[in-house]
């Protein structure tokens, strides 16, 4: 059973010179693939394309990346198949060369047990200290360079705690550490801009697009979380996730977050 | 004629379950070693300490790493030895492992040639259109997330044009892609702090350490660029690098700068 592919040949290896590993110059999808099928394949291969057209890389071949992905996942009912696309190899120094010779990596990873446990029960969050930089030349985009997100989930070892909340440095709601926020008020679908930091997620893109009519990206503060009727998160691989505990603030599983779980089962 | 090892052993390659690779989750040294002594060996270990600390690795023995750093050097009398100490591999998820197994990476690189022509001429610069994010939880260490310097060095292509000048979201000087910058100004030597974005540079904290009566870590802004007396770059390869020219404001190589210039000649 394959589990890793670099540009197509099996390796658990990767040259020590890639630009990946020494700046983080590239972009990664995670995606949940059931029986060959990679859900929402086409928003993830949108946003790859995006995030390689973002940093200048060229783009990737659907075609060879799906047979890629279908390789590794071969013989798996369910798994989780990250693919990362570097700028290849490099001598020292920033500059990106010419004509970058890009690398690509397709892992797959088991799925990640218990998930329908702790989505019946709803997320305990807590709000990170640790408040993102603002960065709109890279925001959006799913790049290599995750040391915010690593630092602000080392924040917390205690088990009882699902997932960290994420605010930029004025404050403004963000997402969690590994996946998007939702806020319900009024029947309606918030959620914050990607504009300016944060990953535009594949989910969120997915329940954007299902419910155009009562979706809002919008700048969301701090003292909007209390006032929520509910709150949930989406990740591509856990789906959406009800959030039953910010803090000292606790949300029912309300009928909005009901309707997109009964949704999402049926895609 | 060894030029890289992976945790001691000879090794071209990386195993692609990296963290250093998936998230940037690790720190870097980049150095001069001139006939197997690393230039400001002390600076360079202090530094790579701090950063392990900061973002939570166990710190290297010193002695190991001098060790590898002269095996990869030798037979080299003068080459560039990068060093990079990731938190291991993982399986998915942002969440640190509770004893990390981290991996240490010696690798060595050809000494840059042309580097004193350069010297002689001074630098012409151009300043980034590209902001620096602010965030102080990672400020100053030389961490893997570098995507950022990476897209501002993308800026250019014309050969006329050595290094940019980046600023923060605030329009404060910070530093060079790849070095830091001071401003001589009354025979002062000005340099940006580097507590909320920017590495603290080995060659920077030499200057700082050898001239402190004259130095200033403060705030820089925009317009203090015209009225620098003379403007210059430092970098742990390259050493103290004069600037001759920032966008449309031109400097000349001064008398502060060409003491400094005999210093580093000395060490």
């Amino acid at each position: 059973m394959l589990d890793c592919l670099l540009n197509g040949e099996i390796s658990s290896h990767l040259p020590v010179t890639d630009r990946g590993l020494h700046y983080g110059d590239g972009v990664f999808e995670t995606m949940a693939v059931f029986n060959g099928t990679p859900r929402f394949w086409q928003y993830h291969i949108d946003r790859l394309n995006i995030g390689c057209e973002s940093i200048g890389l060229p783009q990737v071949a659907q075609s060879v990346l799906l047979r890629e992905v279908q390789t590794v996942s071969a013989g798996h009912s369910e798994c989780v198949v990250k693919v990362l696309i570097t700028r290849g190899e490099t001598g020292r120094g920033y500059a990106p060369p010419a004509r970058p010779q890009s690398n690509r990596l397709v892992i797959s990873f088991p799925f990640p047990g218990g998930l329908d446990v702790v989505s019946r029960r709803g997320l305990n969050t807590r709000i990170c200290d640790l408040r993102l930089g603002i960065q709109p030349r890279l925001a959006g985009i799913k790049h290599l360079n995750r040391l915010e997100q690593v630092m602000a989930r080392a924040e917390w070892t205690d088990p009882t705690i699902d997932e960290g909340i994420l605010l930029d440095r004025e404050d403004h709601v963000i997402s969690a550490t590994a996946g998007n926020i939702f806020l319900v008020s009024n029947e309606r679908l918030l959620t914050p801009r990607m504009d300016r930091c944060g990953v535009r997620g594949v989910m969120r893109h997915a329940v954007l697009q299902a419910f155009m009519p009562v979706t809002e990206q919008r700048r969301i503060s701090l003292d909007m979380l209390p006032e929520a009727d509910e709150v949930f998160m989406t990740n591509a691989v856990r789906g959406i996730v009800p959030i039953i505990r910010i803090g000292h603030w606790e949300y029912d599983i309300g009928p909005q977050t009901r309707k997109l779980l009964v949704w999402l089962d049926q895609q």
